[in-house]
């Protein structure tokens, strides 16, 4: 099955990929690696703002690093010529966390399970997951990450 | 024309290399990569304390973002034969902010848009901004960067 | 002298590796390159909870960092072939921060010393701190490194 059927069969659509917020491109690629910007939470293309552990839920969190993962997909896909020769290599989430709010690894799970859903094996990744007072926008969450396309020499 | 010629166009000299505050190097190579400390906010060498949004302002921020950069280039120019055969290839901003200031990206275009005005193309990057509550020495900012030397196989 | 000597001359154990807190894995390979995710601290494989410049020293905390580099080695000695092969390129130290502690660098030193103690130049490395308002169940720091495996081609 390619990635592209998968994503089918899960019922995924990736949307256009994002454009930033400033000056910079969502992926640069490094010979194999592929370095991806940090995508903030939305939903129906726009920022969520808030805290997690506050005006955020964990539950709400994690659906939103999901969403993250599958806009991740969607640049990747933009800057490689098939989802079908890429692996994870690393995931680091920033989570806007409330005061005392220490599950910021639940959270980030949403993208983690998405990716190992969608790539199989190749999904599988090292990961940091960090509690951050702010973030652009006032997002409740951002994520990068770093991707590798076995296809390139 | 050559980065150095570029620089001189644009009236920049890059200064002596900085040394760390700690126990580590400012740059660290794995082939054709350049992996770069993170690099604080400083004014004629003196580390910039404050936070951004609060004692320091987003336009003293973004012009400290790009000092930063100059730095940076300073470090890769240490680190490499010569700056023609570099390329940026991610960019990652801590900027320390005060509650409710959610203007990182705009703080680190200073940085962002050093790189492009002095590599041209090269100088297009991934990135990511997050707002941290404490940086070392209390300084406002903080920028860690990978670098590519093409001419490296 | 190996590494493997080296840590006995130095009176240290490696752990067993530990298991990720979430659905990632400890490392992930890319060609020469080895990603590590962030480590938490810990004391006799108990989370270390607390902020640093409040519960916990800045001693304490340096001391805390040096476990951490230890269950990194462990990491990597569970990934790879033998550690004899293997370099530190990069660190990143997120320091759960007091108000107002400044002194990330310092507590990192903890983990940059021991890979300099343990690997001698092939422990040199890029480094950034941070201090973070959270982290993963409430633990005083966590550090995620960049590794090279100089016998993969």
């Amino acid at each position: 099955m390619t990635v592209d059927e998968r994503l089918a069969e899960l019922g995924i659509a990736l949307p256009q990929p994002g454009n930033p917020v400033a000056s910079y491109v969502m992926a640069q690629r490094s010979r194999s690696l592929l370095f991806l910007s940090g995508h903030i939470a939305k939903r129906d293309g726009v920022p969520v703002v808030g805290t997690v552990g506050g005006d955020v839920t964990r539950e709400e969190a994690q659906q939103l690093a999901r969403q993250v993962a599958i806009d991740l997909l969607s640049t990747v896909r933009a800057a490689v010529s098939s989802l079908d020769s890429v692996r994870v290599v690393k995931v680091t989430g920033f989570v806007r966390s409330a005061p005392g709010f220490t599950e910021q690894p639940f959270v980030i799970n949403g993208a983690s399970d998405l990716f190992v859903d969608v790539l199989g094996e190749r999904g599988q990744h090292a990961r940091s997951a960090v509690g951050v007072a702010e973030l652009p926008l006032g997002a409740a969450l951002e994520i990068e990450a770093v991707f590798e396309d076995v296809a390139e020499t």
